[in-house]
């Protein structure tokens, strides 16, 4: 069992975790999985997003039951993120095949492309394109290289692997997601695994104020068109708005960029993201008609919605069997919503999907500091590995 | 007359005007400024900062008056701001000898190395060199590069060039800076020429907000350290308490930098600059104090002073003469205090110094759309040959 936290490391040997979709690191790891796959006898299937399908073989050649993560990370990210749902559903699909030998139906581990939105200003690409449901503009990183330019490049080299198939898979019977809870209520309540009952509501928006640059010493304060006095002080009330409705409301302005972002220069614009979440549609669009009203009253200022994800339920026939699992194997668990957006989002509208988080502790996420005990992890692995026999062995 | 626009061109052939302090476009200019004045009669020297210096002899051997200004430009600036003080002051130099032949004392033109604090964090670099006041700390800019490397690389090609002298020089009896106004008066007002009594004080600072950077939709609103949510409030309160105090203060919030700026990760910090001016010491003082007192009530936040210049009185002697001068001329002036920093402030500690302004279409500068018709440019150079005039052949 110490494979994992040797995976682990091999796949992190980067200090920064910066795999932004269809980068060098990126890459190496797709392709370092399509390798480690086709060691252990899996048919290693590249699709033209580069999300990469590791097959494993039942005794049954039908469809197969799924389980994976996503390969990319959020800009100076932690270690297990995504990547641990990819690793630790390998590691609980070996223990499976080691322990029990070939299960009935064959299993799928799936490393989706991205999900965090980083590079581009579009998140769950991967899982989007494998279900048909992606819809994409064009789209620029923040060095001018467009999203095909980078797809192509990236996925033509991993299409181009040996024994890899490049094609476009059909969907499994059912999808498990293993991740870090990246919140604090399990290690709070000092539980060992959450089983999630659904997956927030999430919309982001990009806000531009635009100003007039000008000279910071000699133009009159009456006569200035300053996008960051501006700026500061819609934030200011979108943070009271925020404060001000349903407690659940997750709201964060995370990016801000200003032009041309110089100390002695009346700023022309001032550009900032927002990421508003909650446990309904109902709660969240409360919210956002309140947000866009207020927004809407600045003069010279433009707002784009990058991102909408309804509410989800995933499968409460998975939760249940996973929850007698936990039991069975004597793993303290809770159920819990997920405040966090996941590929299990977007796969629970075509397949019956359920999610298993082990603990983060003290909650941090999506910084250096994220961390998961390893028996933790482990713990969060052998329950996976169970739940996978009792799908792939199932009717 | 075509002379000065041409020059202006060629100087200009980049659209956008970035010559930041050592970089290519700056050395290339500064290169080309060098030869220029070596074709025409000039002795070039070039100090170990940079600046440039071109000597045009006198009838008497002694201390030159001097003309100038600087050749580095904010980031996306506009064509004038530095530029037309270098350029024109040279057109004027050539128009004296010209018309009057070789005057009394010898003149000299000056280009100073820097004066915006765009690249660096470190403003007036150039005439604080010259003047013997510059104290500087290990600085970088923001990739990394030292102040130190950048000059020493930039300068040792110019101090290389045929027949440049590489010393440090004396200073001038006099100095006299040709500048647009960067301001709207001259234009409002309907005058050709402004006449400058005094420059304000100014001081900048940098303040970082610290936060913890975490999961956007896992981490509860009540658990979290924003560093956006954080500055955005003070930024707000900042601006606020701006448009309370003093009429003629200035103050500008120009540049942001968050960590990691990820539209779906809550700030780690948020950096941002200020820069803020006052017409007297006293005035600038009593805001910079109840600024200081509001930042310091804010937790996690630290706050660094940039720059810190006393506001200036020019000399009033060559303004009367100017003014008379500009009479004779029948060019309608007006005297006015100077919103902008400039390295006048600097040579005034030392030696008796004037500037004269031009309009400034709508008052725009530090950006693009900076603009001054091409008959202001040539009043300008005209007072400004006829200033030198006097000055050069005077007792």
């Amino acid at each position: 069992m110490t494979q994992l936290l040797d995976l682990l490391d091999q796949f992190t040997h980067q200090h920064d975790q910066n795999r932004l979709v269809y980068n060098q690191d990126w890459l190496a790891n797709q392709r370092d999985l399509i390798f480690l796959g086709q060691r252990c006898g899996a048919t290693a299937i590249v699709d033209d997003y580069g999300n990469v399908y590791l097959d494993f073989p039942g005794q049954i050649n039908d469809q197969p039951v799924a389980t994976g993560s996503h390969m990319d990370t959020v800009k100076y990210g932690g270690r297990y993120d995504g990547l641990y749902g990819v690793l630790g559903g390998f590691c609980a699909i070996q223990q499976l095949y080691e322990q029990h030998g070939i299960p009935k139906h064959p299993i799928r581990l799936i490393s989706f492309s991205e999900e965090e939105g980083n590079r581009f200003l579009a998140a769950f690409t991967g899982s989007k394109y494998y279900t048909g449901t992606l819809q994409i503009e064009k789209l620029l990183d923040n060095q001018g290289i467009t999203f095909d330019e980078a797809r192509r490049l990236a996925v033509t080299q991993l299409q181009h692997l040996p024994y890899v198939k490049a094609q476009h898979v059909a969907l499994p019977v059912t999808f498990t997601e293993l991740h870090i809870e990246q919140g604090p209520r399990l290690a709070q309540n000092n539980k060992k695994i959450g089983l999630v009952t659904g997956i927030v509501a999430q919309n982001r928006y990009e806000v531009t104020v635009h100003g007039q640059a000008n000279h910071a010493g000699t133009t009159p304060m009456a006569q200035r068109q300053d996008a960051i006095a501006t700026a500061s002080l819609l934030m200011t009330k979108l943070y009271a708005l925020a404060a001000d409705t349903a407690e659940d409301l997750t709201f964060t302005i995370g990016e801000i960029h200003v032009s041309p972002n110089v100390s002695n220069v009346v700023a022309e614009s001032c550009r900032f993201t927002i990421d508003c979440r909650a446990n309904t549609n109902d709660q969240l669009m409360t919210f956002v008609t309140k947000m866009l009203q207020l927004l809407e009253q600045s003069k010279r200022t433009s707002v784009i919605e990058t991102l909408h994800v309804p509410a989800t339920r995933l499968s409460d026939d998975l939760l249940t069997q996973n929850a007698a699992l936990a039991t069975q194997m004597n793993y303290s668990y809770q159920t819990l919503f997920s405040g966090a957006g996941h590929d299990s989002q977007i796969m629970s509208s075509f397949v019956p999907t359920t999610m298993i988080f082990v603990p983060s502790e003290a909650g941090i996420s999506h910084a250096p500091a994220e961390y998961t005990k390893p028996a933790d992890l482990l713990t969060g692995v052998t329950l996976l590995s169970a739940s996978l026999f009792m799908q792939a062995n199932g009717e």
